[in-house]
């Protein structure tokens, strides 16, 4: 069953068109992570977070993008991450035009 | 610039096949919501949650949603309700097979 997870942790920037370009290698790497069905890239300049909304084909990959991407925030300094998992509704989310496979 | 709306609250369920019972005529009616691209349900029986990740076409058409759904949550009887607005790097999104329209 497929797994969404969503990552929240401060940020001072870059965001938007910077955003694009300072991390453009690193989705490129993510694209190809391991179960991952899609990324939505977050961010608030106003509250100063960034974040990202994953869908993943299951909880294991889920999981295993947790200790990675913790690890990899922790070593560009961020430590304060808000890391929630949850289960899809699949049926329900196939009413709402929702996309759960690539 | 399409926007991100993540909402949580508590729940004793209905969870699964049985919440894709109770909500299909709600999910059907969310369908048709102004400037809603998608939603994905999301549940965590565990953690006694439930909630969705949406992506609208716009700041003014998500907000006018979490109006709506808020009040429509505390006609339920359903109050303490967690919902964050995020702004969406698209072009790092693209990258990593997100879907941003219908």
């Amino acid at each position: 069953m497929t797994n969404l997870l969503v990552f929240e942790f401060p940020s001072t920037g870059p965001f938007g068109a910077e955003a694009e370009k300072a991390y453009s290698d690193l989705a490129a790497d993510i694209a190809e992570q391991d179960g991952l069905i899609w990324k939505v890239w977050t961010e608030d300049p106003g509250r100063q977070v960034a974040g990202g909304v994953y869908l993943f084909r299951d909880e294991a990959s889920a999981q295993a993008y947790v200790e990675k991407h913790t690890a990899r925030l922790a070593s560009f300094g961020i430590t304060e991450i808000s890391a929630t998992s949850y289960e899809v509704n699949e049926a329900l989310s196939l009413v709402d035009h929702a996309v759960l496979k690539r």
